[in-house]
């Protein structure tokens, strides 16, 4: 099974270990995240409370699909191995359901953190309803409606990227707009994948900043509008990494792109958000947020 | 801000609730995500926490950046209203760092579900650190090199899909392939947005399945090819709701185009999975575990 560190990097060689080691507040620690499904679930909130602790170099491996006694005692040798070099507990974050398999993960020399147990239990009390003991969410998405509104959706923002076609916005939810790399595209993609929200995006040209009109494709459908605006120096960074030196990513033309537009939200009443300081998921999140738009999965 | 059913369904009606109410194990419960940040965090774990639950009717609510007192307010007023039409407790989720925050959210009339205050309790207690107090990782995407990342792997998977061009292959992490709707896109775009993975796709068209050989431009990189399979029951149904009754859609063609891609797959010795009952990040989960390949973020 394929590990992976938390910074992307390489994983430390023993040399540095050891080196590391010497300050104990930098000793490298391994977190393991298992489950018998894809492990999505339990990487996103262990991620997220790993964040909460910054200083502390953790090694992180995740450990899909351990849904046998066999996989778990591979789980159980691969914790105690980290233990072994790293001196210290490793920390096992777990959305096991098998109690049997769950008992096998729990042998290991690890800090366990079980994710499930306790919230199932105390919604169990609540309720008077027992758990299905079934594992992961991940079927959800099979069911052929939901599906069919993702992959629909997923096919739609590829075909209305970018402006490429303007003849189908009146099936559009959202249509994003904006100048060149404000994130438009992966955002789109983001909301059909996650959300099955249909959305095209438009980038706005030098040819339509300085006319005194929206483009008609997009003045017919102006209520589904969504402006992204991003900061001059980041937009600059981001172009110089697609064309370097160019007229295109110079600060004076990113600068007068970024008013221009803004102009043009304002005085046509386009909602729109700064999204330089936001990851694709944030952007995503705040749309919905902004427009009241419904997903229509999950 | 806005709100959405666990079913995907329009909200039961009053009239609905009433009816649904007679039997008491039908009764609706309301059940909150609540975070300082996306809620991405609380929504994932707390959706697959009460898919074990699957005979409560659910009525979910994604609450979203409650990052004020005066935001968690309101929140606990959407409770309280949930508790008084409901007759149920409602269950909250929450994912909230600040504690003044979780104070005001937990004086709701709920059965509240807190995810992070006992892990961080143990982690702190373990390692000896405490916590930053900052909220969620969402920022870890914001990163310049993860945003980089993410970006290009998005835009090699558009680039390089549906076969549209082969001339970047050398680039490509992995390179999908399968017969017409098979699941190659959506899975290139999510191995691109959740794992900076750069993947390709290429069709795998009659001409080609007939062949005795790869076509020219997968022979030469063979090494990063990755079948995709799928049932013809679910081949014929997903390309009916394409185009309906037509060659393509029958089950004669997807039957035999599914066999020749097998053939091929078993002949060229290619690593394959057959996807019929997965979603999209359960095949990314798979091919991740089945081929090695590491991420470059997450």
């Amino acid at each position: 099974m394929y590990t992976n560190s938390l910074s992307g990097q390489d994983k430390p060689t023993i040399q540095n270990r050891h080196a590391l080691s010497l300050d104990n507040s930098q000793a490298i620690r391994s977190a393991f995240f298992i489950s018998d499904g894809t492990a999505i679930t339990a990487e996103t909130l262990g991620r997220s409370i790993l964040s909460q602790f910054a200083s502390v170099p953790f090694e992180t491996h995740v450990l899909p699909y351990v849904d046998t006694l066999e996989r778990a005692q591979d789980a159980v040798e691969q914790i105690n191995m980290a233990y072994q070099r790293d001196g210290l507990l490793p920390l096992v974050f777990d959305t096991i359901v098998s109690p049997e398999i769950r008992e096998k993960i729990n042998s290991a020399d690890s800090c366990n953190l079980d994710m499930y147990e306790g919230l199932i239990g105390r919604i169990a009390e609540e309720t008077g309803i027992e758990p299905d003991g079934h594992s992961g969410h991940a079927h959800d998405h099979v069911d052929s409606e939901t599906y069919k509104a993702r992959i629909d959706a997923v096919h739609f923002a590829l075909d209305n990227d970018d402006g490429a076609r303007t003849r189908h916005y009146s099936m559009a939810d959202i249509i994003l707009i904006g100048v060149s790399r404000s994130g438009k595209t992966p955002t789109s993609l983001y909301l059909a994948l996650q959300f099955g929200i249909r959305a095209a995006n438009y980038p706005l040209t030098e040819d339509d900043l300085y006319d005194n009109q929206l483009p008609k494709a997009l003045r017919e459908h102006k209520d589904k509008l969504f402006g992204l605006m991003i900061d001059t120096d980041r937009l600059v960074r981001i172009r110089n990494e697609r064309r370097a030196g160019s007229r295109y990513s110079s600060y004076q033309q990113c600068q007068q792109e970024q008013r221009a537009i803004q102009g043009i939200y304002i005085s046509q009443g386009i909602p729109n958000l700064n999204v330089s300081e936001m990851s694709v998921e944030e952007i995503a999140t705040r749309i919905l947020q902004m427009t009241g738009l419904k997903r229509r999965i999950g």
